[in-house]
């Protein structure tokens, strides 16, 4: 893999996040890289590397660069007589929150037969919404806090108490959470979560609680680890902080934990990872309570594919093994079958 | 909605069922029909309706036909000049199986903005893998009979005795699925089933165990049920004989059962259905044993869009509601405070 095209930007509330994100990506990937910006507006652009700033988004000139067209096989620029395809490798799925992570630019790409890395439509849809995540780590034998789901026509909390955290279902880098200390902060909390989503789901708020991120990727047959970060954490990172995060391009150390907890942080991973998530490089995001770990969430696109965990992430973005697509012939043998059997359909 | 485009075929081990319920809909849907067929290597083309027969199909003529694109807001056809659109009110999704109801196709229509009937990405993913119902199911406080699931790596079953049946988990019209009585039968019946999927889902088998198949949609604020079906069986209805099945076009009589088991069955199916398959026609196929409901399938494409269970079919594809697609605004923001926070990105 040398020429790597990264698609960025999406319909998305983490439009900006994954600009940033692919901004961070010039510095950290040492291959030949292809920007491919998704505007707002669902439009594909070819954005040269030398005019990957952020400025070129926000002040709408990303409209004069070349308009792309995807179809079967790849992006095509339009010519006159006819389209070039745009060469590449592989496509980086770096689009965090709706479109990237909800299965739909999986599905786009898949359709359309387009190699990528990044998490396929079942991975995206188990993880994009935490509440279906609960239930998914559940099957996998991996522990979550306990929850409560509540929905717009039902705002009331029977089994969770103060303080708590509200969610949004569906959303990412801290947008729409809060973290509520009484009831008197209750209803402007919720009014905020149901902006962005019709589900929301409520959990206790565990003050102190140790948290660490673990990410990784199948590569041949195994699955490779980053480092286990331990997250600077004030109260709770929010949306403008974590923002600051995407850009993140520099190697972390790692937290000061026993062999034996990493160890069982990798096979919480595992349990998750293996077999939905292999093509993405993913993060999870743990509490550990009592030396038993919980799964917080799963990030299947993480923030500057939290490429700073990693020893050699170069290395680990050629190794990465994809899933095969599933392939179908048809031979029409029913259609012949059914003829005979009912006479002319 | 006077203009419906049906939307057939696709690259499943269903494509000739989805031809055949495409066929079935012209007969079923007093409105101006549009065929689009996407053929198994994924390319579109446009069916004059004279032509819907399936031998257009199985001796590749429809090749002959015109091709379409899909691009932002809807199909085009290529002209020398510009591209004209097909007009239309509604895509039908009509595909069963891997590329209809795994999510793939209702990603590609929300991404490129196609209004259109069928299941959303989340639904497809929920509803196409058996195992995932499952989990599904009981979040909404459905039963479902108790299952095994296995792999590849791992075949052997645990919990679940003899007569068991033996299931692809993402497959749909009985494909690769066994009835095994005994030991005998059980590497062959798995083998058949791994052909297919990488994994499977066991469950007892029941012998005449009352089934009863409910289908609807939700319409201006209520949902509209059809009539309770009592599906014909012999032992068990395999992939040949549940095929013609696809082609029905005439209405069915209801069930013999009581008032109350009727409502207990449309509970159960609210419970499924709301809010998770807004914009579908589903059907849900019950198993009940000492009068307790469990939910066995959910068939978010049923054959031929289930057409024989309602009473006005047709005022139901008119009355249908869809769900409201996230519409995100961009407005650059955090791209700005970053930058003052950073600098120069």
């Amino acid at each position: 893999m040398n020429k790597v095209a990264v698609i960025f930007g999406g319909m998305s509330y983490e439009h900006e996040i994954s600009i940033v994100s692919a901004i961070a990506m010039k510095k950290v990937i040492k291959k030949e890289l292809i920007f491919i910006f998704i505007d707002q507006y669902r439009e594909f652009y070819l954005i040269p590397s030398e005019k990957m700033k952020s400025t070129l988004f926000s002040k709408g000139e990303y409209q004069k660069e070349t308009k792309l067209q995807i179809s079967s096989g790849g992006f095509y620029r339009k010519g006159l007589f006819s389209n070039t395809k745009i060469e590449f490798d592989i496509a980086l799925n770096l689009i965090h929150g709706q479109d990237g992570e909800d299965g739909t630019l999986a599905s786009v790409f898949n359709f359309f037969g387009i190699d990528f890395i990044g998490p396929r439509t079942e991975a995206s849809v188990l993880s994009f919404n935490k509440y279906i995540t609960k239930m998914y780590a559940s099957s996998c034998g991996v522990k979550t806090i306990e929850y409560e789901k509540i929905d717009k026509s039902n705002r009331d909390i029977k089994t969770i108490s103060y303080p708590m955290i509200i969610k949004p279902c569906r959303l990412g880098s801290s947008i729409g959470v809060s973290i509520i200390k009484d009831a008197k902060e209750l209803e402007y909390a919720l009014d905020v979560a149901f902006e962005f989503d019709e589900d929301v789901i409520v959990e206790p708020f565990i003050q102190g609680v140790k948290e660490y991120n673990l990410a990784g990727t199948m590569t041949n047959e195994a699955i490779v680890y980053s480092i286990v970060e331990e997250p600077q954490k004030e109260e709770f990172l929010d949306f403008d902080k974590k923002y600051l995060d995407f850009a993140r391009s520099e190697q972390t150390s790692s937290a000061a934990i026993e062999d034996s907890l990493v160890q069982k942080l990798r096979n919480s991973f595992k349990a998750i990872y293996e077999p939905l998530f292999i093509g993405a490089i993913i993060r999870c995001d743990f509490f550990v309570i009592d030396g038993e770990v919980y799964l917080n969430e799963i990030n299947p696109i993480p923030g500057s594919m939290a490429n700073y965990l990693f020893e050699d992430f170069n290395k680990l973005i050629s190794d990465i093994v994809l899933p095969k697509s599933k392939k179908i012939k048809i031979n029409y043998e029913y259609v012949n079958k059914i003829k005979s059997a009912k006479g002319k359909l």
